[in-house]
């Protein structure tokens, strides 16, 4: 008979849009080691199961130990996934084709207990276990970036939903005569909070003549105006920056208010790097909350920063697989 | 040492606003005996925790069965409740104060196991359990009404939520800049397809002198028209009608929209009186959701009437009670 398995090591793994990252974790969140392959052009920026293998190698090396040390691998991958059968049904960065079997080969190669599940889930999973989410059952987590994702934990669980992963919240119609999205509806969520929408708004107002750092700090090249940039000059008192972060902070509210009283959580997280802007993002979004939601669930919810940062991905596989294996 | 209690019999209480019900239910649904107390506006409208007691009885004794034969108690209220405790912290038409004991002294007068919950949270236990949502994990319900309600089986659970009940699917914004609710907020979904938007969307074309049934039905007396005559009517041609029905099916489909996104269900089951009125509001509902959703979970997801009408809140108190009691 085997000895139990006492160790409380995990290995997550984030399929990054640049990176894909692998690291050890231990029991309290900390990143002991990693290893990271990056996204590559020549590799039309997809990694594949074979480099995700070689990373978890690599990071658990780095880290100083052996596979025999570790309890399990976690992974947050883009996409969408059959987590039960481990198999990636497609991903925008990840594997060279639909229905890929990716936990199949990562356990045989590694010899460890493997999971996967959507990368918004995972670090939902991450902030609830170690960072923003610590100690409370009704978590429900957004992350603003190019699109709007967002995850939950209900009554300390985790809900899939039917089709498992492909909640998309960022597809709730905010505006209904709003501006068309990518997914060809009018006034989604992510077309008027989404990282494209930002910038629109800054490039609309120089367009019209605005004076601002915004413009000159990218010597008036406008293609080159991101979020952060944004962010920055709001945060330096920059009128037109301050103006932009208050229309884009009313647009996340009004989702915001409409996931906590649908989902009814004690504390609701905002990641993604705009949400690293503090409070020139944070003040117009809890005015908007404040003013649209009367009901119970928003006098009882907390509005929060994510704590993890770019560690989110990482540290949610340690806590996807300590869900798993109880 | 006592026997094991074998029964399969349930009793379910509806604390409506009309009446309040109590029913003997088998293990199939049917209801085998009931037992009611009117709203009477000189207690307020108001019923009791004595005047439960004594329906629940009734209801037994009706259906030709002791409470020996009963296996346990499920109450829905409006409201909101501490449900571990079986307290009503306040409810519209129960209890005369707030924070009132409930299922304590249920139980002990009935000597059955008593659970309760908010009214649209057992709804949708009783149409998951044996009404529309037979057989499926991942359901949304909504109950179309004065406000606008809404519960959720997810990975087949109930999920409560940090204050347990409150979740206020009515009042997520649909258009910012919409007309103002009852909650102070503009645009919420249930002031835009609850009862009194929809019928002042007649009122308003018939004092534009568009002339419609709906009118000659009620002699011109527009404060007697409701929400199921407007839609009689559009079940008849009444081109009027149609309009109202139109334009309500494509803020109901708003919100439905929605709710599919974000929870990623199986089936959205459609309840309340308006549901019954069929493809005159499900038709532009699900326009408006084709229109709207374009994500996976839209795709795979099933709209449906509720199947239990104005029984679904004494089965779903039954299927409360198997959910506790497993």
């Amino acid at each position: 008979m085997e000895p139990p398995h006492t160790s409380e090591l995990y290995v997550g793994v984030d399929v990054g849009g640049t990176n894909l990252r692998a690291g050890v974790v231990d029991p309290e969140g900390r990143i002991l080691g990693e290893a990271r392959r990056p996204a590559l052009a020549d590799q039309g920026m997809r990694r594949s199961v074979e480099q995700t293998i070689e990373a978890i190698q690599e990071a658990i090396g780095n880290a100083g130990y052996q596979p025999t040390d570790i309890r399990g691998i976690g992974m947050g991958v883009p996409g969408g996934h059959d987590s039960k059968q481990g198999i990636c049904l497609f991903s925008p960065n990840f594997a060279d084709s639909r229905n890929v079997p990716v936990t199949p080969p990562v356990q045989e190669a590694t010899g460890l207990p493997t999971f996967m599940l959507n990368d918004v889930f995972v670090t939902t999973l991450g902030e609830h276990r170690f960072g923003a989410g610590r100690g409370c059952d009704n978590v429900v987590m957004i992350t603003l970036g190019t699109g709007i994702g967002g995850g939950a934990i209900i009554d300390g669980r985790l809900p899939l939903g039917h089709t498992e992963g492909f909640a998309e919240v960022g597809h709730m119609t905010i505006d209904p005569d709003g501006p068309v999205c990518g997914c060809s509806n009018r006034g989604c969520w992510e077309a008027l909070a989404g990282r494209d929408a930002i910038i629109a708004r800054a490039v609309t107002k120089i367009q019209h003549g605005r004076k601002t750092e915004i413009a000159e700090k990218v010597h008036y090249r406008l293609g080159s105006i991101t979020p952060a940039l944004i962010a920055h000059c709001a945060e330096e008192g920059d009128p037109v920056a301050l103006e932009v972060m208050a229309e884009t902070g009313y647009y996340v509210g009004l989702g915001v208010a409409n996931l906590i009283q649908i989902y009814n959580p004690e504390v609701l997280i905002v990641g993604g790097g705009i949400a690293q802007s503090g409070k020139v993002l944070f003040d117009p979004m809890r005015r908007t909350v404040q003013a649209r939601a009367h009901m119970v669930p928003a006098s009882t919810c907390r509005i929060t920063p994510a704590e993890l940062g770019d560690d989110a991905g990482v540290i949610g596989g340690a806590a996807l697989v300590a869900l798993r294996l109880g």
